[in-house]
Order: structure tokens, then sequence, then C-alpha cells
């Protein structure tokens, strides 16, 4: 089954301690799309400005992502800046342009209203309740949000809750959403909020599933080991496009389909790690993709 | 088979933002020698003072810990005063007493020589290595090891790792030890100091276990999830004893036992966390442990 993916397009600006990058195809819908891209039909919801360079659009267009729902607004697209310190676990963001996203109402095709999967990326709660509110009774919906969102517009984040099915957020995330430091307690009154489901990210520590407590839903899994990381930008919203694409490729969400996509997503993820922007991510072949995978279950494998 | 460790043996004063307990049993040797006695026959090595409280040795005796090698020494107990920052995962030592450990020479039973297993708790390499030398062709050595010593005692440590087989240290202490601060690479760097395995405990967040290369020997798994943790002092020493004990259970040393011996390592660390000193230890039954066994293993279950 087909997948929405709504979130920001964005041309980046990138610098490690090892690399600087400039005019990067960057943003949460565009890590996300590609992800989603291995597994599943990809529709694509967002804005980008006049100047978008087209070999970025041929890029997305390659993975076969469908473009009706992307804008191209008067103006600038926006524009984000950011560097990584020593151990690439912390960053700044350096500066911010919105541009046309300053403005954005995204219009969904009315064509795409039926579609069963819905991946609200990492954008403004109130952007993602837009999208939300296009689609007819979505089978299953997922939300990605950020510490900026948790910051300056909590009370829509509260009210998108309860109509998502799975929140993807990081530890420290969850903290500052809960105000619990452990991330299991903070996973347990996030589901309170709404979801059913709630995955917590923790970079290169892994991810924790939670779900129903009754029926003792809760997995676990280390990240994919990475002996050297490039770039670690987009590698959240990597995940949850994975993730979701996973699941719609299975269509029927249960247990054992959310636990291998959330695996999907670390895989994937991992590759969005090795080299900046999407470079590693459009080379990636379905083949590398089963090695990894393969590799991955012998890594976690208790046997 | 049984298993000989070496340690220290402590009173501890813990302070954490919830509590704080004074004359607890503490201890390298303490912590790692119960957590082993639920696999297999434990032979301890180590001083205490004539201070030493009964109610302690009563413990150690009702584990089954055979304490012939446990010297009595004039004078005090080694005594450790520690402070857990708000998130338990930083602590400061407040002060730390040697006491009758400044002068301890480790002297082994004679008719402990030949014991098959031996696990190097965590003291000065240099007291490691002289029990080391008191073992006939031991078919097994593991070693943990800490900052302290990477830091004042680098050349005997390096002098030990060729004739150990398995190295357990956490992710800084590894980062220290290799310069290297991707654990995996860290990893990779210590199988070249002789170590034949090496563990890197990541706290919370699980352990990596790495051994040969070329036959992909690579064990990545997560923390057993606790939402809450009282005290987590000991818990590293507990991973090591329940690890050297239950490969001692086995006897044999293979690749799959290994695996299997850090997820003991890991569930009976989490019992330690649970309580402060040795107390939830003291109460864990073979039901207890056997079934949050099932529970982990259903955790980290991908499929």
């Amino acid at each position: 089954m087909s997948v929405i993916i709504v979130g920001s397009i964005a041309i980046d600006h990138v610098k490690t301690p090892a690399e600087e990058h400039h005019c990067l195809l960057g943003g949460s819908a565009s890590y996300a799309s590609v992800a989603a891209s291995f597994y599943t039909q990809v529709k694509m919801v967002g804005v980008v400005g006049t100047d978008f360079p087209p070999e970025h659009r041929s890029l997305l267009e390659a993975r076969q992502i469908d473009l009706e729902g992307l804008e191209v607004a008067e103006g600038k697209t926006f524009r984000w800046s950011g560097e990584y310190e020593q151990n690439m676990n912390r960053r700044q963001t350096l500066s911010v342009e919105l541009n046309v996203f300053e403005h954005f109402r995204p219009k969904l095709p009315s064509h795409w209203r039926a579609t069963p999967f819905l991946l609200l990326g990492n954008i403004a709660p109130s952007l993602q309740m837009d999208v939300l509110n296009q689609i007819e009774s979505p089978r299953f919906v997922l939300a990605d949000t950020m510490d900026l969102w948790i910051n300056l517009a909590k009370p829509d984040l509260l009210r998108l809750l309860p109509r998502v099915d799975m929140l993807i957020l990081n530890d420290s995330e969850a903290h500052l959403l809960t105000g619990e430091s452990n991330p299991i307690a903070a996973g347990r009154e996030i589901l309170k909020l709404g979801p059913k489901y709630v995955a917590i990210k923790k970079g290169e520590h892994g991810c924790l599933l939670l779900g129903d407590r009754e029926k003792d839903e809760f997995f676990c899994t280390s990240a994919y080991p990475l002996e050297r990381v490039a770039d670690p930008t987009g590698a959240g919203d990597s995940f949850a496009g994975a993730l979701a694409g996973a699941l719609a490729k299975e269509g029927l969400v249960n247990w054992p389909h959310l636990k291998r996509a959330v695996i999907e997503g670390t895989l994937v993820a991992s590759y969005t790690c090795e080299e900046f922007s999407l470079r590693r991510l459009v080379r990636l072949t379905e083949d590398q993709l089963r090695l990894r995978r393969e590799e991955f279950l012998r890594y976690i494998e208790p046997n």
C-alpha cells in the first residue's frame, strides 16, 4: 500500500569536524520519502521555491516518488545550516531561513485522500494536523516531532497526538515532552497522550518501541554498528520513513510487523549516516540492504 | 566448572538524589561473586579488615561462595563513598580509604591453582597479574578494568592484556584506552592489544561484544529496560560476574555461549540497579531470573 509523507524540503549546509558541504538536499520529507521508497509507493507533500535545483527534483523522481503534492512557490526554498561537534552526537543550528515554508498550507491532490498510510514528518504540528484533516479514515498515522515543536507548539502537538497511531521522537524529546528522564517511563506517559505506539530513538544506541502494556508489547534494539559516521543529518527522518514504508508495504499493522519495521528504520538510517545528505541512499541497492539486514539480524541474535 | 573471582571488598557509602545509605557491602569482588554464584561455584579472593561486619560475611556465605581466599588483615576494610547526579548516569567519588587494601598481596589457596575460570575483577592491574600468575593454565581469563587504572597504571594493564581472553570495560574507558571515540573502532583496537574478546558496556544502552573479525563475531544487545534505577553501583561488576559465572557453568567457551553469557550479565546487572548494594541480588530467586530472561529474550526478538 502507498504512504503519504509530509515534511520539510530543505537546502542544507552541513559542517562536521571533517567536512563541509553546501546546497545539499535536506529536510524531513526528503529523507523520509527516499527511505520509504525502498519499500513502497511514496506520495510526497511539501513546498519548494523556484530556486529548487533540478538535480534535487530528479533525485526524488529517480526513486519513483510521486511529486504531485510538491508545491513550487514563488521565492526561495527553505534553508538550514548546522554544525556537528567533535563526537558527532551534538549539533548546533547555525541558521534557518523559512522562505517559502513560512506561508505553506499543504494541499493534497484530491485523489490522494484515500491513501491508507500517512507519515507526518517533522514539521509544525499545525501543518501535520492540516494534512491529517485532508485524509479520509487513514489506516495508520505516524508522526515525527522535535524539541522545537515541544517548546513552541506543545498545545498543537497535544491536540494531534490522540489522532496519531504512532509517535516517533528521540529520548531527549521524550524527556522534554513528559518530564520523565527515564525513556521507558517517558514512553508510557506518551502512550497516555493518545498514540497506540511510541518509538523512542536513541541515535547510536538504538531504539525502544512501546505498545499495549497489557499485551507486554515492548521491543528494544541496538543500532546497526557503524565504525564511522560521516553525517548523521536526516538519520531520524530516514528511520521514520523506512519504518512507515515497511509498514505500508505489509499493509497490515501488527506487533511483529511493527518490530520488523523498526529494524528497517534502523538499517536505512545507518546508510544515511555513511555519507552527507542522501548520497548513500541514492546508491543503495536492494541487495546491499538485504545483506545488511541479514548481518544485523545475526548481530542481535542472542543464540 | 568453578570460577575464581578477585577484586575489592568494600564498605560503601552511597548517595543518590533520592536516598543515602551507609555501611553497605560493596566492592568489585562482592558484586561479581554474588552475581556469579547464580551460575556456578565461586571462589573469592580479596581482603577485609578486622572491622568487616559479620552480616556481610554471612551474606557471601549464604550464596555458597568459598571464602578460603578471603584474607582478614589487621586494620580497617577498604571504604568508598560516592554520590550520583540527578540522572543517575554520572557519579562523583567523594572519598576513598584504601586501608587494608593498600598492602594487599593476593595469596590463593594452593588447591585452587587448577581452577579453570578466572575473573580478574576491577582492581589494580598489578594485583590482577599477581593472581593470574598463581593459576596453572587457566581455561578462560576475564578481566574488568576502569578509568583509574588506564590513567595510573596503563603499562601494567598493557602487560596484562595479552594474557587475558576477554576484557570488560565501559565505552568511555574503551575511548580512554585506545583514543577511539567510536566504541566499535575502540573495541577493534583493544583486540589488537591481546584479548580474544572484548565486552564494551554502555550502561542503560546495553553492551557490545566483539570477537574474531574474520568470523564476523559481533553481538550487540540492549540493556534490560528498567523504569526506575535505585542505585547503579556495582552494575558493571555484577555484569562481569554473571558473565563469568555463566561461561564457567557451560565449561566450554564458544561464540553462542559468550553471547548468552552477555545476556546473563545484562539480566543480573538489572537486578543490582533495583536496590542499593546487594539487597536485590540476595533476594533474587532462580524463578525470577528465569522469568526475566524469558521476558528479555522476547523484548529483543525482532520477529
